[in-house]
């Protein structure tokens, strides 16, 4: 107890986006309460003001705290003595940015759906708008947050695998494997590059699987090569993409994502070796994560199992054997943030073992985006990800 | 959004027992937030009052909500007119009925953790005083609330599998292979027969796997042979069990539990067959339910993926891919219960699909420990449930 | 090479059974071919004269040692000055016994399938003329021949998972989970009692998972009991058996046996839990043996892998990774014959390593079913195995 | 029986290569023996004269059938009335045409291990002399003789996948993480460009990958691009590779093979995605193909099970469930070569069944390695693999 409770002084918090419908926005209002260190007070939950206003009442915000525009929430809610402290944006991409701005510049946290923006221009501006702010910035790379990706790192960091020489992650899917229906909303903005940025699986899950080989290793990627390709017509970005991938010290890499890859529900997998030893990870199931020192025997460590580092621990709340999943990753991420809020009430600093995915993950993870829509252009040239 | 979601008038929750360090506290807590269904405003979190207080602020619960007696807190909550509506009990087996009887004579909805009590006569006479009552009550069995299991019932019941012929169900734990630390509480009062019960395994893994069997299969068990051992010296309850099945109908089954088994961290799995086909399935990785129908391909059913039941899909809460773990399955006994409570609130009866464990259950179980330890004192005869 | 290969001097082999359209046969064939060590002279291939020259002319044997009765067969080969030095009975289980007590009597060494015989009297009457023989018995209980198994009951011995406490063995298939056609042979005899013997998945299989279990954990059965049934009507024979055990030393056990559990098709599988830690194992991938000490990782120990005990990399043919299967095993059984076989050429003692099934298993096998039978139709009552 | 079983004029067949220590020769003798199809009578089993005697007694050949050279081999063996109709050829990668040549132009069948020479310009030349010879060319690309990965083949071929569209293949091992012993002549020659090619892993194993896409989908390569690197020092050729495929038709591909990959052993590894499905299947269990149609359940299709193709069925010899593997996929090359050698016996066309990797297969994977190394040494620029 403790560890994952704290009521006193719940963090006060606004969602942009999320209205009826909107499945990630359930999901961070879920993730928001399993640690009971938020309580979700205010919204602009839809850019449809009756949509809005629905929505609000649905989920039991009081009426004068649902907003029909995120900018009047901002002023508002900036105004108020009990005004929100963090805002949770789970806005289309393109959105992102222009409504972050708006709480960044007024000091409140914003906690932020991925990717990023949907372009890189976009990104940089508002990293200068993170960089000029006093609020925090966290965005939800939720995979990084699963018990075993943090001892993944871990041991990495730590030389258990020795120098990294390959990394081999992927993130097929299948529910794209036909065209779309004509009235589904969702996949409508995200096969909008205006919307969705010019990555499609790129944006939507290969930014995902990138961040988490850049978390586990703690490389940072030098140059990549990239086929791209849509397999289903009328889609107007990639729907599949074959990356090579070379990291700064010598690792080399292949990341493939890919949404027309039947048998795939939500395939994350990610595969380390080093000169010592090899890790193996799929986030279906996320509790196991394989480890082989090399010449030794392949070992099972799960999630709050024998063996598990600090970092891992710190982060899992049942005992091995009882499945933890996305809920509760996603959950870390929100609770890892709250460290941050409590301490910055006070003007401390945070705890130094916070770890959350910072403006600096989105703006990589746009530039890989961005590097890779380059590359694929240039006939899967090698370009840097500068 | 709003299948799990309606926070006006969420349900006032209170909790006996769940202090600090009580690990199955916590997770009814994290169970009862994640849909949003209840407020937890009430509390007498321990036996000791200094501890009851301290785990109350800590928590956040108001101070003069923090009882340092269940009966004292019965007795006002029940009186107050924002009184609560349901108590959950996570205290040590024995206390599960004195507990209860206060809080159901008095009106209030519970919650109970499992198994019933400590003594099948107590079951009894907890069933009596629940038949007296107005108020619900809701026995914690949460594996039954998987998503995958609720697949599993619905396709016997649906006959997808024939007349059911056998049943496997098992329950190998390995925390107990060495003795108990002399200073670890939680195995104190579970291997004290007067407080947990004259089931050791069979009690406390041995019920769910029972639970789980019938709930799956919708059989009733006719009688049992049970040879139950420790392996451990000192310990006054079984640590392994094995136990022959014969339902009625025909059906046959093994179930074995044990807490010394290494290698198994919480290895619920069951696996039924009928004449038409097959089911397996692993706590584990609770996502999957394999499913053989008899000279065809075995094949994965996954949670929220295609060709789910109704009953699976509206207990599941992501999109297939995205795991659902041990919380979100307690986390839907706590919403299914909202369900009835909400209904009650205005003399409704609960909707006709509402699932989740009752008190029947709850005397089952203890019948199940019942038989299997007179049974074994048998050399394992044939007994009767009943 | 050499391990596996020795052509000068290969054992001369005759077959009796085997003819067209016999599974065993063929797979004994090819097993005695593997590594190079027997050559097939002669066979009584069938019992109907016209198919025993027919399936002696397919598969490339010389006419004149084609027989049409085994009882010819014994004598003429036994005088031949290059006659057989081994025999490979491959009958109806009814038939072991007369066949091999020819071949036996007569100094002609038998490699001879199993279950022994079809009751334990005639069991026991083979016994004797072993004893009386000079020849040498060998029964081919091939899966403890699979490497991982040689391992298995190595780290048992060794010492390795400390004191035996829990045995838990099952064997399910599915192949009879219908009534059997018509004209399916195999089926045939298999479901008589006069030439399968009493018990029916308990015979055919049970058997093999009973022999495991010994095999690997090295203890002697005290007691069992058994709880037999059949689901298929007009069956006479068990297609389903729960068997409880108790060892001697106080390991206690589970085994089942099923021919009508949709989606197993050849599912042994042994599990063997000690004071010090764990093993698991399943024929259908017998590549992968799990250990986990306890309180430390599970671990994956592979044929040939890192880590194996000499027992195992005996027998063993090629490197890990690249899968050796059912052949390769029962092959196994054949050359740790051969190397008795030909110990025996010249009066020596086979080498103290050689590890084979011998009549004292079969015995064995056949009192674990008779006891079967016995404790089943007293209810399931405790017998001794004796 | 029958089906794997013709002794009646089995094939006389040499060897060259294979002598004491020659992992490989020894696999090709006992995949010679398991159907009982051919019979060895002669070799050239070293370039050492005495190391070949020793060797050539220790399998049992006939003193006056072990040659010294292979070209004194092949002259005499020509001129016997009973001399060989086939050879096998197990020498290391640079000896594979100049041995062949010999044997091909005497009218003797070849059966070559793989890849087929050590340069794409001796594979043309091989080519060439195998389209003048009246003689069979078989290559031993084993993986392919998988019985399931005949049913891929054949489900692909029948369009079950529908059009194919992304192609994952891999191969990765662990058996060269650290430096090669000084001693140990394997890793020699291996590591010498000039006996063993360009390749490093790429022509150890990515050749197999390679050859195992095409032998599948049935797709042909149009261009790759190749990252290759070497990451152990003093290695002269690569031991990992990266490479980017795209097929005639559209489809894209990733292959990734590495010898320094800790945790696997030996994995190769296929997952083939079309409009309407997808596969997957992994060689250290080779059992098990999973087959997902688009928008429904994944399904295992496992060897000899429910629904395989008779393709798969052909070549399968136990019952489901009863595991086969490596030596049995190799055994299939040289029984479906000898098919092939029968029917030429009579100069009739083989079977139209008949399947083996051809010197065209090898002549493509001559020309995979070599299109590897051009692409990488210009940085991993698109090359045609012509």
């Amino acid at each position: 107890m403790g560890k994952f409770e704290n009521r006193t002084g719940k963090i006060r918090l606004g969602m942009v986006g999320g209205g009826s419908g909107a499945f990630i926005g359930g999901v961070h209002r879920i993730a928001s309460r399993i640690d009971d260190k938020y309580e979700l007070v205010a919204g602009a939950l839809s850019s449809t003001p009756e949509k809005a206003a629905a929505s609000a009442q649905e989920i039991g915000l009081p009426a004068d705290r649902s907003y029909a525009s995120y900018v009047e929430m901002a002023k508002r809610e900036a105004r108020l003595k009990d005004g929100i402290e963090a805002v949770s944006i789970v806005t289309p991409n393109h959105m992102h940015f222009p409504v972050a701005r708006e709480f960044l510049k007024r000091g409140i946290h914003v906690i932020c759906d991925k990717p990023l923006t949907s372009t890189l221009a976009d990104a940089k501006k508002m990293a200068a708008v993170v960089d000029k702010s006093n609020a925090l910035f966290v965005l939800t790379h939720n995979y990084t947050a699963y018990p075993m990706m943090r001892q993944a790192r871990a041991m990495v960091r730590d030389g258990t695998l020795g120098k990294i020489r390959v990394v081999q992650v992927e993130y097929p899917q299948d529910w794209m494997t036909e065209p779309a229906d004509a009235d589904n909303k969702q996949a409508d903005w995200r096969n909008d590059p205006e919307r969705s940025g010019a990555g499609g699986a790129t944006g939507d899950i290969g930014t995902h699987a990138y961040n988490l080989a850049r978390f586990v290793t703690g490389l940072e990627l030098e140059s990549l090569a990239a086929d791209l390709q849509y397999f289903v017509e009328g889609r107007l970005t990639d729907d599949n993409a074959h990356v090579m991938l070379r990291f700064n010290g010598g690792a080399r890499g292949m990341l493939w994502c890919s949404q027309v890859a039947p048998g795939n529900e939500n395939g994350l997998r990610i595969r380390v070796f080093g000169e010592k030893g090899g890790l193996e990870w799929a986030q279906e199931n996320p509790t196991n994560l394989w480890f082989t020192p090399n010449g030794d025997h392949k070992r099972l460590i799960t999630r709050n199992g024998v063996g598990n580092h600090g970092d891992a621990m710190r982060v899992s709340r049942t005992p091995a054997g009882h499945p933890e999943g996305f809920f509760e990753a996603f959950a870390t991420i929100y609770s890892e943030a709250a460290r941050a809020i409590i301490a910055h009430r006070t003007g401390d600093t945070p705890p130094s073992d916070v770890t959350y995915p910072t403006i600096h993950d989105g703006v990589e993870g746009m530039a890989f985006i961005d590097a890779c829509v380059r590359s694929s252009k240039r006939n899967a040239a090698w370009v840097s990800i500068k």
